[in-house]
């Protein structure tokens, strides 16, 4: 096969040849009959908004991360898969912060969405295109190319779906302080980072020019990052090795001048990683002349000063900057919003799917990634149906058998059931039994049984918004809709314990695989699985290795492994460009 | 001394540590006091305004060619360098073309200027603003920077000199034809290059969106070149490449649409290479299907429309377009323009300076590159007077041994003689003498001698302008400028006929070594020194070879090469940023 295979490539590549073609398959023998549809011929161009009759379409918001791993697994045989989305680009966003200051190339990582599709035989369409409106009423969304060039032909369209994937990510939030969006840098986009690396480089041509008193150099060369979490510490790091290792060579002058703060509301930075990980990054910081100040919050923010209010003391501070990044608050995008009231969800704060990832409120809609959140079905809500389909014999109490019987369901449907029994270190279902002296009951009645499930419900976690959780939300809804015929007779998932019957598919199991902080002067601190934390210059090798090897494409893992090569040799550059 | 060498480079590298020394050469057994100036301390701000006593002050306008050549070899330990330029990289403008389609990275060409002068010991000041005015009279130069946000201090900022070497090139020239200005795109600057790679996929994002006519996706997929230069045929032949090797497979639907068009006023392209170049490339046009519209002039421009004269017709035609470039004219900057009003050029198209690169009409100020053009002065000017130095007996007549004296100043002051004497196949002297009937004469009288010389004027040619042109010169007035002592008391220039003595400098001289005329699908075309003409594959061999041994840094060559290495393997990346 692997001969049919190999052919079938150089068919695709040269698709103009491509026909019916009768193959003698060398290795097997047999004769093969393989027929190409010419999909890339110009006069086949498929009338966009009339989906085919045999094929549903899928419609996708969004080429991040939850988009493309949804569209790097799909099966197209069965789906007529349509994209949408605002950059024709996957942005690997973990490596946003080393574009800041050119340790990596903002090309270096992202990857064309028309070179991951064209990969899944070219069957996938992509419109470079903003959703505007969803209309859950009559299945389609409203787009608009954002081309804003004189070129000819409309920019609006719309696209009707069969079932839509809303991948959308988030926006920045500013919390409605002032000034923020006027004065400040963000972090989200690659041409956020782009901006960022040219603003640094005028804050020192501008620090140098003749004629500025010593305090206006002081003021251009502050940098002040807002938030102190992993994308904000990583910043501050990238930053102080770019003046440090680079900068400082080639403007002399003005080497003692420079201050790098970074401001935290809370009394941590990285507050979401183990204690230990996150004093060894204070620790780091303190030594690199990185100024924390936490327990700060910002109030506002003008043209020439930040100003905060210091928690401990209630004062208001005034500082001026050269330059300020707001690396803080995940917000949705009004057209979500919009979405949200539509389907009766105007009270949250972010849209809600169920465990499956549908949005609540309608149907044949999934959202994934930032853009959306798991709405846990707390085990109280269910409890007198969990225990009266547990109950087989109608006994009105509940033995260990018969809770023993239906326990993997419940762990399955509610995995809060699963982390409250390891957090609590229970080996066994009896355990849970337990009355409150600590003797074991062999069985328990209503009243029993709510309490002992009492307290599981406090172990629901929402998701972090990272790429970690879109990207297995990606790749577990297209292997749901690529196993839709097949599952809907044989149902995998947990039994419905209000109904009869069991889930179609297995609901959403986030795998957390560790997360990353570099530090700086090549080193970073690491939580692994298992509550392993790691620190140091070997972790840094270790995040060099596993960021290599996620690179979407061999191309990216070339350049990015090229770029840290090169600023290894040669350093980063400093042109204006 | 190569110890030495070493250990200074590695003082050098870490100033911090640098003090007085005493070392021990060990090559030489001998006793060496090195003593190196702490240049690189935050605290020696040296007072930019006022000149230092000792040096004299040399103020560079522009990192381009010019300039940058210039800087690398000025003598730094004779001079107080300062170098005011708006970008602070120098960019390697023959591949600019290439940055247009990504086959090389906009950063891989450039180099910042801060590098090319921390090699030259750091004492070269720069700063990033635009000079906006010189003062001749004065001897200063107004300069404001161009960094528009909100840093603190003020922008503007003024430097005296002693010399004033101006290489700040040339901008674009519209000819002032309707809306070129609004709708086209330029290739001069990197930004440019940049932004007409994004345009490009603009073009094709926009031309596969739904809802558009055929006639719609044709407008927006037809590229125009306006100008059949070298620039505007590389970026054909690489707009070419780019969509047939790349663009085609991954917009599979609209790849009948494309078509590209190349507008020329004259009746060839490539009309300043030899004829045989300029049938090559039009014949590899027309095989490649790229357009080539001679004899047409453009008339204006509109949002949708290029309008142009065909010159043989007369007739008016109206093109609809997605993208022009606008590749052809040469323009004086207004603050050039106004310097060539203060010193009586107001009469001038481009600033003019005599063979020394000295401009007319001032002293002290010297101009070289696009932005400037040697007046090279006639021999008839000063037949009078040649012939009165040259007839040392003063007997009214010129003997060919009396010729022979001076025909070397000549040659040297009128470099148009020696180029008459190679186009006539003169090999002597004593051809020139010979009389109408070709007769040989020994000597001649003041008519005959004006005779003689009579045609040698035509062969004046002004100097292309190229790269090459600007570096040579920037080469050269460094070596004039450091030699200038030693040149005052030992003059090696050719003899004043005007006057006594001689010219302290040679005049400049360019040494013509060849152009490449790139022509896309891995082929060029070559014109080398001595006529020899080489076109097809080997000579983009030869092409890559040339361009890479020409970086100005081991970086970008490493960038350079690498490029070209990625994008054999992978390809051109698509991505819109
Ligand atoms: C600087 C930075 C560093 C990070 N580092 C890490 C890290 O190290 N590890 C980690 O796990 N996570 C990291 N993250 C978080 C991670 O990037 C996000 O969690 C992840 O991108 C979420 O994926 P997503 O698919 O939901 O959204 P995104 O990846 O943001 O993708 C959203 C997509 O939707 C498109 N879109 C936007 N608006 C519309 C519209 N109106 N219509 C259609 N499409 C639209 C966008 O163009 C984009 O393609 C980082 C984030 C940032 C900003
Ligand atoms: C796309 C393209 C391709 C080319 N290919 C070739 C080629 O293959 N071979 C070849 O020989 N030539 C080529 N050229 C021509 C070559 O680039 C120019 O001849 C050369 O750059 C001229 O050098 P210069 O120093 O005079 O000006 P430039 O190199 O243009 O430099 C001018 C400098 O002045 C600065 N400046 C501008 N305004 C001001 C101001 N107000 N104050 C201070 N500084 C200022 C600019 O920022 C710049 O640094 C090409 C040009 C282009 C645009």
């Amino acid at each position: 096969m692997r001969g049919f295979t190999y052919l079938s490539k150089v068919l695709h590549s040269h698709s103009s040849y491509s026909k019916l073609l009768v193959l003698c398959s060398v290795s097997t023998g047999g004769l093969l009959v393989y027929a190409e549809s010419n999909v890339e011929s110009g006069k086949q161009v498929v009338e966009q908004n009339q989906p085919e009759s045999k094929k549903k379409r899928v419609v996708v918001l969004g080429t991040g991360w939850g988009g493309t791993s949804f569209l790097k697994d799909v099966d197209i045989s069965s789906y007529d898969v349509q994209v949408v989305s605002p950059r024709n680009y996957f942005a690997f966003t973990p490596l946003l912060p080393s574009v800041t200051c050119g340790t990596v190339e903002a090309r270096s990582i992202v990857e064309p969405v028309r070179n991951i599709i064209k990969k899944r035989s070219g069957e996938i369409q992509f419109w470079e295109a903003e959703c505007l409106k969803i209309d859950p009423e009559n299945r389609t969304v409203s787009c608009r190319s954002g081309i804003n060039d004189n070129l000819a032909g409309q920019n609006d369209f719309s696209l009707q779906y069969d079932y839509l994937v809303v991948a959308v990510g988030a926006q920045v939030n500013t919390f409605n302080t002032p000034g923020v969006m006027e004065h400040c840098h963000f972090l989200k986009e690659v041409e956020d980072a782009q901006r960022i690396r040219r603003t640094v480089i005028d804050c020192f041509e501008k620090s140098v020019i003749p004629g500025l008193s010593e305090e206006e150099r002081r003021t251009n060369l502050h940098f002040v990052i807002v938030g102190g979490g992993p994308t904000g510490v990583e910043f501050a790091a990238e930053l102080h090795d770019y003046v440090y290792e680079d900068l400082v060579k080639i403007y002399p002058s003005v080497k003692d001048f420079v201050k790098i703060t970074v401001i935290q509301s809370g009394d941590h930075i990285l507050n979401t990683f183990d204690e230990r990980i996150s004093s060894f990054a204070e620790q780091k910081f303190q030594r690199d002349g990185i100024e924390v100040s936490t327990g700060c919050r910002v109030t506002s923010v003008s043209d020439h000063f930040i100003n905060m209010k210091v928690k401990s003391t209630g004062k208001h501070v005034e500082v001026p900057y050269g330059m300020v990044v707001w690396s803080t608050g995940v917000g949705t995008r009004p057209f979500v919003k919009d979405f949200m009231e539509q389907v009766g969800q105007e009270k949250r704060r972010i849209l809600a799917t169920d465990e499956w990832l549908r949005v609540k409120g309608c149907s044949n809609v999934y959202a994934l990634g930032d853009c959306a959140s798991i709405d846990q079905r707390k085990v109280m809500e269910d409890i007198s149906a969990i225990f009266k389909a547990a109950d087989k014999d109608d006994s009105g109490t509940l033995s260990i058998e018969e809770f023993r019987d239906v326990l993997e369901d419940i762990i399955i449907r509610y995995p809060q059931v699963d982390l409250y029994l390891k957090n609590k270190h229970l080996l066994e279902a009896k355990d849970l039994f337990r009355d409150s002296e600590g003797n074991e009951r062999e069985e328990v009645d209503i009243e029993g049984f709510k309490l002992a499930l009492s307290h599981v419900d406090s172990q629901m976690k929402s998701l972090p918004a990272t790429a970690q959780v879109a990207a297995q939300q990606g790749t577990y809804l297209s292997r749901c809709l690529n196993r839709w015929d097949q599952c809907k007779s044989n149902p995998e998932g947990p039994r419905h314990f209000k109904s009869s019957g069991r889930h179609e598919f297995l609901p959403f199991e986030y795998r957390h695989l560790g997360q990353f902080a570099p530090l700086g002067g090549d080193q970073a601190a690491a939580e692994l699985p298992g509550d392993w934390v790691s620190m140091g210059h070997s972790t840094q090798w270790l995040w060099y290795s596993v960021y290599a090897s996620k690179q979407v494409s061999w191309r990216t893992r070339y350049l990015v492994v090229g770029d840290w090569v090169r600023r290894y040799i040669f350093g980063r550059d400093s042109s204006r460009i």
